[in-house]
């Protein structure tokens, strides 16, 4: 299992994680990753009836803004939400978002 | 002193806010009305030496999501933060954003 790029938990920007979090899409990637264990669900059980453009830029916002880890697995691709490193870098952040959410 | 037209507290959206709250300038208003009493600062004063279409931009942003109130006094525009309205929504959420940014 490959972890595709990702930023280091030094990285990862206040803006960049709220403009991820923003999207009703992506907070329902989030909430479904909230309630598993980390590398269960893959990215087309948890963006299913997207076209491939749209699903793509969902996962690339989650990632690239570090809300999100995807790992490869041959031809799987699964995900976790970073939790640890989000509740270090903004505490009560990611909390406050899933209680609204 | 009129307000300007904004959402009532049960309107308040989560992704308009944190949209709102995720591009720098508008954080910077946000830190900075969070540091005053209400209604004090102009929005002259919070947002100087941008193009009058960039900070309209802005504002709007703000008092669209409901994050900051705008009220009138004849050519004079003062903002405050719906500190009360987003922790009655969103608990916690703008605490954790004003200890990050």
């Amino acid at each position: 299992m490959t972890l595709l790029p990702q930023p280091t938990r030094e990285q990862l920007d206040l803006s960049r994680v709220l403009e991820a979090l923003s999207n009703p899409i992506r907070q329902r990637v989030v909430r479904q990753l909230s309630e598993s264990t980390d590398f269960t669900l893959t990215c087309g059980e948890l963006l299913p009836d997207l076209p491939k453009s749209t699903a793509t830029h969902h996962w690339r916002m989650l990632r690239d803004s570090g809300v999100v880890g995807v790992a490869r697995n041959g031809r799987e691709f699964r995900a976790n939400l970073r939790r640890a490193d989000l509740d270090a870098r903004f505490p009560g952040l990611l909390d406050a978002v899933l209680a609204a959410i």
